[in-house]
């Protein structure tokens, strides 16, 4: 079983930005998947068990980025 | 002695765009400085000595940007 949880992030302009904040969220426990729309700033995160929402946010932020309330 | 040739390179849109452009040109023989503006797509190569504009230009590419004519 898995969760996916849905974010929007401000900031990301391109490719490397993607990358960047998929590095940081993979590294989160449980992580299984990330895809993020650049355009849109959608990111979807599937995890074995539910996310810490203030942990995504900090992980988002250590890449340089913001998770929109 | 040293040259400095400048371009404008179009399509960088973050800090990970100028570490890319940056580290490509430092890839070609002789370049001893490269100083990005992110705002502008300025780019000032210093080398030893007077670069080849087609290395030059399929640096940039290579990074994944263009040279303006």
């Amino acid at each position: 079983m898995s969760t996916t949880s849905t974010y929007r992030v401000t900031g990301m302009t391109c490719g490397h930005c993607v990358a960047a904040v998929t590095e940081e969220l993979f590294g989160l426990p449980g992580v299984q998947g990330v895809d993020v729309d650049l355009a849109s700033g959608r990111v979807e995160v599937v995890s074995a068990e539910p996310l810490d929402d203030d942990a995504v946010m900090v992980a988002v932020q250590e890449a340089g980025y913001e998770v929109m309330a």
